[in-house]
């Protein structure tokens, strides 16, 4: 893939470029999101992972077995039922799927939680003090929530070598025979994070805005481009404020674990076409 | 592994062992069993592949979410929802469980459908003519049955000799974005035979007899080893009968088709130290 190489001032040699992906719940469980989402992915020259979400086809799945979503703090609590069937949503229902319809499109798609070919080893979160809505706090247990560990960079890059394109479910494992269920953003920074010792990555989160907006009523006042200083001013001049702060922190976390780029962009334009980029200094 | 390694006649060169082993839906889905079976496959030396079943957890399942299960002739009908279902249980539930299960164990286990790097292609069963409970005959829509076209076994091969662990769960696709459902016996005999080309195969049927008997109530009775010849005269005087004779017509096809010996055993003896071993003259 010669066209994809380039010049990088980081390895002093040539280092291939790759995309990361993720798309979240609301995309793959919507038929028409989720084929335009496949095509488009499809389309993708060179190296490419997907990381999808799922939360709310779990969450309706568990109202039809009866068993109850519990919330706390905003967070999913994942009890052993819950557990269950996010193991059968997440790395059945949707991982399946998207392969299935991936390789229709002569993409050689390659499902895989972490626990497949021990590719993300996590531990259980332990219980957490989070702040409650009423502004109390409180020792939260998640239950089966697994906070990533490590990343088999070497196993996604035989894998990606060999021609295949991961496909990755947001379940990991414990190591001692647990699946744990693990946040797809969290998932997709780490893989990013750890495929950046190989390649040039981009990361790409796909959400239900075109990117970081200026005026969060105008989809058209995208700001296309924001440095960690620019973050910060922003930030301070609240236009970018709420849930977008934290996606914002995470990107530049990403970028000083050694991604190249973050993009933030609507699940209509996974290329980055449109879409705030974010990058280091 | 040069101790797997043993003069073959068919190649006229040093070829690799390997071992299939087939697992059905009641070991799975039993804790007890379920541990027991992962702690001999992990316990089993050289290359080695797992495909399991999983149907009595997805007629549970699909009892949860109220869906009905349709069994025509014996044969379960697989419509749209307990395609969903199957989906969720074999390529999610039972097969992230048993990954993770021996992962614990040591087994760089990767858990893969058909449609996960298109290792197993195949097509949507045309409507067949079945013979009733009845005597009568009818046309009977399997829906989303898949019968097998093709194993990559390179795909396979490349995963096994980078010290992976195959763990196959009943599911195909048709290269046009449909998962289909498929019998885990025909899965296991049809990589069996794929990887024939590559390895001396021996393939383990795991059931919940201890091999094939003489005397059907007497458990000791196990006839240690049949030829084609032996086996035709088995039949002829009755002694081999019912759901046993399919079991030994699939064993001497999967030989015709290049696999080395067929193991027919209790899911407690994976590694065929007891049970019926079918070769070929």
């Amino acid at each position: 893939m010669a066209t994809n190489e380039r010049y990088s001032p980081k390895g002093g040699a040539e280092r291939g470029l790759i995309n990361i992906i993720k798309v979240g719940g609301g995309v793959v469980e919507d038929a028409a999101s989720l084929a335009s989402l496949l095509s488009q992915f499809a389309e993708m020259k060179g190296r490419k992972v997907l990381v999808h979400g799922g939360g709310r086809l779990a969450t309706s799945m568990a109202a039809s077995l009866g068993i109850e979503s519990h919330v706390v703090g905003g967070r999913r609590i994942t009890d052993e039922k819950m557990l269950q069937v996010v193991t059968m949503v997440y790395g059945g229902l949707v991982n399946k799927n998207i392969v299935a319809g991936l390789q229709a499109k002569g993409v050689k798609a390659i499902g895989l939680t972490g626990a497949d070919g021990n590719v993300i080893r996590s531990h259980k979160r332990p219980p957490k003090r989070v702040r409650m809505d009423d502004g109390t706090e409180q020792t939260v247990d998640f239950g089966f929530v697994g906070d990533v560990d490590r990343v088999d960079a070497q196993l996604l890059s035989s894998l990606i070598e060999s021609g295949n394109v991961p496909v990755i479910a947001p379940l990991t494992h414990d190591g001692e025979g647990h699946i744990l269920n693990t946040n797809a953003d969290t998932i997709a920074a780490s893989v990013a994070c750890a495929l950046a010792e190989l390649y040039d990555v981009t990361l790409t989160f796909c959400f239900e805005k075109p990117g970081v907006l200026r005026n969060a009523d105008d989809d058209s006042s995208i700001i296309p481009c924001i440095d960690e200083e620019q973050a910060r001013t922003l930030i301070a001049e609240g236009v970018i404020a709420g849930g977008m702060i934290p996606k914002i922190e995470n990107a530049f976390d990403a970028i000083h674990r050694g991604v190249r780029q973050v993009v933030i962009t609507h699940s209509d334009n996974i290329d980055g076409s449109r879409g705030t980029t974010i990058k280091g200094y």
